[in-house]
């Protein structure tokens, strides 16, 4: 997992008025080319996999720019062909796997994919993002499964930022047979979350974010952390296939006699008893107003003239309640 | 929540050479006398909600006695009748909920329970016990689902101890209603899994365990932990139907128009991408040999066998590998 700096120097801001499309399209190869470069010390130090942050390249601000949806689109464009190429290539260059995330087209549709790359620079897998807050629904289609890809080195799943807020999301990535789960986010992930997924699905949970990077492992141990230091590349020698072996005497082992954790819970699970997770409709939804996600019209003109605001506070080096910035 | 001390002093141990199961019936109705004591204390502090530790008469040790099965049977017998009368005394006295876990007979079957008495005493609802390790499924019928009941201070959840470590299962609960789960547990409960599950499914979630208890918010504050010591009763003010809603400026609020983080939660779940987790034989499963739990009557022989060893070391004062005692 690793982190990048703003990289400010390079951007062009839709929301500003000296925005430029072109400098948009420069600013994708120069992220690619930055990523490259962390890329090449990843392999040199002969890293078998590689995950990098949600939105690579950065195209957040103008997925939320409505005035315009085209500029999204156009860039989204340019970089779908662009990023398998030239990740590809450092995947085959080192021998490794790389997880990248970045927005796609497929045919007419935008996504909000992880792509894992295999030894030989392959596509060896894709998840499409399935959790989205609003304002990414705008523009982007969600995915609808949770993948699992089996490689030598194991299975490797993927999630993408939001996900991580429904622990279904992990479960479903599990089930379908991940060892390791590779977690590219924008937002912070706490560090009792990182820890709960890990021991939960018994899995490797690698999340690589914007602001901070971590390694868990199926103990619930954090093996790595990237700190404060930006960019950073966080890294740790693990065994994916043999992690869930217990190795200590206690009583789950004892009483249960599977000695792989991960394998007893499975075996003990009770999935005909977690129906309501897949209703539509579960009992819970009695307690508030019918509809769903608020994606009226109005709902999204309120919500984006709100955004805007705050983009154009952050333009003007003003304060805003929440600091957030891409 | 609350803990108790082991009471060593009133316990017969079937394991043990001089056992009576006089005293084991005597033992059940001191336990119960020692609880209303604690209930006593949380009434009159003016409690609304107690939650007792799992199996709180502590008759694991029979459970585990597989030489003369009627032993626990017996006890349970005794006691099913015993707790919902004396506990519903307390609960109406004081007019407060409280929640008891205990072994109860039901027709044929024992099953592990979590009794909700409401403010008359009454029996609200009941939890039957769904994850089980294997010593418990000797004895016991596991339930097989995650019920909330509805009451003034809002609804309520349960899931007891093992539950614990399938994430599922509190969705469950959640996705049924639950607002606050609570959950009488032996074994102690990391407080990253207390922050996970509380902020995960927007409840409260209250921990009664033989060693530590805690109380999370659905913002993975901890409120309260009863830390070291023993008997203690831990406690929090806390509205269970207002602690959803956002109160702070932040990204989630800004970009969902959702002010009710438990209502955006539970809208923007896709539970139609969930479906591996309800199949009984998710993908995962190809990755173990063919079989569900270890129930085979050699396999019971030879973890009974590594028990009594352990509980007979532990009636003489001898080292085990792991400390646990009941």
């Amino acid at each position: 997992s690793n982190r990048v700096p703003s990289c400010e120097s390079l951007r062009t801001n839709p929301f500003g008025e000296d925005f430029s499309m072109e400098d948009l399209l420069r600013s994708i190869e120069l992220r690619i080319s930055w990523y490259e470069e962390l890329l090449d010390r990843a392999g040199r130090e002969g890293c078998d996999l590689v995950v990098l942050t949600e939105d690579f390249t950065r195209l957040s601000l103008c997925m939320t720019f409505l005035d315009d949806r085209s500029v999204f689109r156009t860039a989204v464009e340019r970089q779908t062909s662009l990023v398998p190429e030239r990740l590809g290539a450092v995947a085959k260059k080192y021998s490794m796997f790389i997880v990248a995330c970045y927005y796609a087209l497929e045919g007419d549709r935008i996504y909000n994919v992880a792509d894992l790359f295999g030894r030989r620079g392959e596509l060896v897998g894709r998840y499409r993002k399935v959790h989205m807050p609003q304002y990414e629904l705008w523009q982007v289609t969600p995915g609808d499964s949770f993948p699992a890809f089996e490689t030598d080195i194991g299975w490797v799943g993927m999630l993408i930022c939001y996900d991580q807020m429904w622990p279904e999301a992990a479960a479903c990535c599990t089930m379908n047979g991940a060892q390791v789960i590779c977690h590219p986010s924008a937002a912070v992930l706490p560090e009792y979350y990182m820890r709960a997924r890990a021991k939960d699905n018994q899995v490797h949970y690698i999340s690589s974010t914007w602001q901070n990077s971590m390694i868990a492992s199926p103990k619930a141990e954090i093996l790595a952390d990237a700190g404060k230091e930006d960019p950073a590349i966080a890294w740790a020698d693990v065994d994916l296939k043999g992690a869930t072996l217990a190795d200590e005497f206690f009583y789950e082992y004892l009483y249960s006699s599977i000695r792989d954790h991960k394998e007893r819970h499975l075996k003990f699970r009770r999935p005909e008893a977690y129906r309501v997770l897949t209703e539509p409709r579960p009992p819970l939804a009695d307690q508030y107003p019918p509809g769903g996600v608020a994606n009226a019209p109005e709902a999204i003109e309120e919500v984006y003239r709100k955004h805007k605001e705050i983009q154009q506070k952050l333009l003007r080096g003003e304060e805003v309640p929440y600091h957030w910035r891409w």
